[in-house]
């Protein structure tokens, strides 16, 4: 049976393309540096975010982390955003892999600002960790974009405390699809970037991080201590390479997917979709009915094929390759004869 | 020259008879159990915060991180105030020590209520951390006092969810005072506690780590671990000893002191205390004087023999026993004077 | 060009029935437990190897270091061998990942016996960390293989001591065919095993660990932690599937090509390979020739086609998938000819 | 009821002399560097160890972690002896708190020489973490000392390889005093140095770390991250003072009282010592009796006022500053009639 999945972009198939790509993938023991697809992507990957050299890596948890341990030493602290995948959804591995610490921003709009950084960072006393570190994320988990400028201004005030900057792009062409600049633009304002060739590129697995070339030559190190390294990591890598040629281009008709299911959601009663904050491919829906159930809504649906998360008062959908306009419609529809049944 | 040492209780002298009970005592191997003054404390501190156990350790630092370290398992992550003494002054220990994440608690009146740990504690999901400990101060680094009510508010939500509960009592003594309690009376929703020795209780060196049997005997081997095992340590428990048995009364004495400093500091053009924080030995001043400079400030206090922190805005004078009436009436006044000459 | 390499079984390439099986996968979201291909393989994995469950991950070495996050508590020691894959070529990942220390078993033979664990298991002592877990290899490193005598003693005084056996089995299935046993005879004396399915069983990327249901749930839980969870990872497991099915009894012609290549070995003046040691696919020989030039000797060989670890006095050839007999004939030749002509 | 303690020279009670300067030891805080006495034994302690800077500290165990946790960064391997106090008796601390591996040397007299330096340094190599410190003993904790030469070749060979050598030297002063030279002509091969001023040196509580001022301001934070600041530490200072002017020039006296008392082992049947091992104040002794019972021995002396350590087939005597001839003969007799009657 086939699923209409708005769970996440995660679940996206690889394309046929992809699949044949990987079935022809020419490979080496990437462990020697000897797969030559591999390096191909790496080189790729680090072109299109400007920057010297590229590391390709089993998730974009593990991209997020390696950044962590390669920047900082043990004890520093890093500021953070207190919905970050990093502080949310990595196990608490920072504490565990590198020894720091959190000093948490938690705005209402998830969002850094130069004050908070500024206000963040340890002078010089005998009680103080070291500020080591600045993790930023854009587009936000919440689905919003952070500006060019907002960016520059992070950066700025970063470098001239002599800390790096870097940024969770998980989703960095959804961030530059929407702002309608090239990837290398927003990175700029970064000293290390990682970014999935999964989720909305539709590679099956894989991230890249991307910095300069000493940075990641460190990098390569904290893969092979974390058990990252793999051997004829090619074939993932082929897919990884259509992902960047042929897939980005493409994230466009998610985001406006995305409006258009967040216009139908509105259509429905007790549903509230904030517009403003349909940036990407997400759209954060608002469930205002009293006694709402939500486990009985995800069963509901995926009796009908449908598959959307179990959350409580906010529902997130996901648009993404393999959900097209009539999915939403059927979805939609599905939605609202659940809803006024109920 | 003496001074009058305004800057924190930290500074105070042993008395004489502190001294002389220093000299006399009766000492032993501790790391062996030998050490008979040493236990006639632990005995007596456990008593009176209402424990089965203590442990003698050289600071309140490394009271709370052993507290941290026994408690919780590696990459757990454990609830605490953005001021907290953990976070602020502690090196970012909890992180490298024990490998745990902070999950923090940003109230501007520094508390922590029991909707901060319901909204806080994970639940089961394979991208989240335990939550394994809630850490609360009584006093606040701020001067003030939680209530018994809060305290046993957040006991309960804890162990509904078998979190343990770590009080930072470093002026556990002067809650009660304020509070007209006994120490164990706040001890009681907690499942460990420090307190210190030294600050306004005089001794020299060290604090205690109190809790049950069990807890203190892994406690131990952590104190072994961070090398706060000491040998013939009797003779700063003799100090402690008097401390807990002769000093703990004369508190009240501070209060009222940082109360009368607090109305005198009022008096000057310019200075604000908030009267109602002034609940321990503590006086948080305000200072509102265009181009006030604080380190001449505390340069031309320094040469009228008072010692003063370099505090931005807000300058923090705390009360303790070396410090009496009429030094509290000549720093006024020399402060008076400064103030009026520019 | 084709090279033949002798260096490592890592570089082996997929077969074209894997380059097939690949494209074809059936494919979910692994992060959700979607992904069928990745069950099916963790299934027939732990069924193999008679373990209740089985966790896909990317490298040995993050299964093994897997094993020790999930076996050992902050701060234990670890027995484990002076030249075991652990100690030394995982980058020190045990202190930093789980902040385990080793104690060391350093024999000639690279084996570690029941007595040399018995004298390493720590007792109670203020001063002793506690024994967390014993690691041992099977086939060693070495190429030789352990007797199922040996690890059922191991496992005894382990037992005995209430300490967990990890074993890493990187040539687990080599070992098996050499002992002529099935893999689950060999894994039976253990808590865990990690294998691979890179290596002699040629898929491209991979590995399982294997142990109790309770374990592996634990397991999944660090593999995501270390960035280890990836999405349609059934594309690799499709692959691995072949492995487990089709390409384990085929490791008995690798280790008849070892024993040949060996034999050949022995031919030339110089040349030294101890017969009793080449028990699975790989072929240690020493060189006895003065002034004998790696650097120049893998460089020769390079020319000619043939791909060689740089090593000092002993050089590790290792058979596997891509090199045939004729393969052998002619790396043999050439090495003939470079050392006549020196 | 006073005991001859032979159990180690850690039991040794202050002089009175010591307790005096400590009733009068003239104090300050020394978090904020104003302890005066702290300061004296500090700058003392440095120029007989001929450092920059020293710092005092609560225990040896801490300052070999901080001179660990200073010397390396995080993953590094560090070279240690097998039966050191750092791998045998610290909790397993480095790799907690610095996320360092061992090493191990495991030579049969317990030292470590230059060849086995050599052979451990880690290459560049992906698959290696770097060797961050060596860590050597003088005197050892079999009661031998390591020559000049010794120490000269150690710190070469790790000079040349850019790796800090670390001296445990909590008995340095003895090493020195059987050496018949000044603990800085010791000291000049290392980097940093522990000793402590408890022990043979007598005073209560305490170690001094010795190296440059930079070293040594790094150690300042680490010390106060364990929690080992002390406020008005002056109070054990003081005694340290005296540890150092007029102690050490005694511990001549212990290493003969250590002597005398192994020649009269000597003379009793079935107690063995090494004579030529016999350099400090350490007497170690094999029992060759069928059935000692060590318990019951340890059980008996202690009935006649003789503390011994419950050792199985090696018991460890120590002579200290609170043990005599007079003593000695006694015990040595108790022993005998001990042994004869059995």
């Amino acid at each position: 049976m086939r699923y209409i999945d708005l769970r996440s972009d995660t679940v996206t198939q690889p394309t046929e393309e992809m699949r044949k790509a990987m079935y022809k993938a020419e490979l080496g023991d990437d462990v020697y540096g000897d797969d030559p697809t591999v390096n191909r992507l790496e080189e790729l990957a680090a072109k299109m975010v400007g920057k010297e050299a590229a590391l390709f890596i089993p998730s974009g948890t593990m991209g997020n982390q390696i950044a962590i341990m390669t920047h900082t030493k043990l004890g520093d602290e890093i500021i953070v955003g207190a919905n970050s995948h990093i502080v949310k959804n990595e196990v608490g591995a920072a504490a565990r892999l590198s020894g720091v610490s959190y000093s948490i921003v938690d705005n209402p709009d998830n969002r850094i600002y130069k004050e908070d950084v500024l206000k963040r960072i340890r002078g010089e006393d005998i009680h103080y960790p070291s500020t080591g570190l600045l993790c930023i994320e854009n587009a936000l988990a919440d689905g919003t974009v952070v500006s060019l400028e907002e960016m520059e201004d992070l950066y700025q005030v970063a470098q001239k405390s002599h800390i790096p900057v870097h940024l969770d792009g998980a989703r960095l062409f959804n961030a530059a699809t929407y702002l309608k600049v090239g990837a290398k633009e927003i990175a700029q304002y970064t000293d290390s970037v990682t970014f999935c060739i999964s989720k909305g590129l539709c590679s099956p697995v894989g991230s890249l991080l991307c910095g300069s070339k000493e940075f990641i030559k460190k990098a390569r190190k904290m893969r092979k201590l974390l058990g990252g390294g793999m051997r004829q990591a090619g074939v993932l890598a082929a897919s990884g390479i259509i992902s960047l040629e042929k897939m980005v281009d493409r994230l466009e008709e998610d985001h406006e997917n995305a409006k258009y299911l967040a216009n139908r959601l509105n259509e429905i009663e007790g549903f509230f979709v904030d517009m403003d904050k349909v940036q990407i491919n997400m759209v954060f829906c608002q469930i205002k009915i009293k006694d709402f159930n939500s486990h009985e809504f995800v069963q509901v649906l995926l009796e009908k094929g449908i598959k959307v998360n179990d959350d409580e008062d906010i529902i997130r959908f996901v648009t993404n390759n393999n959900v097209n306009r009539k999915d939403i419609d059927y979805a939609v529809d599905c939605i609202k004869k659940y809803v006024n049944k109920n």
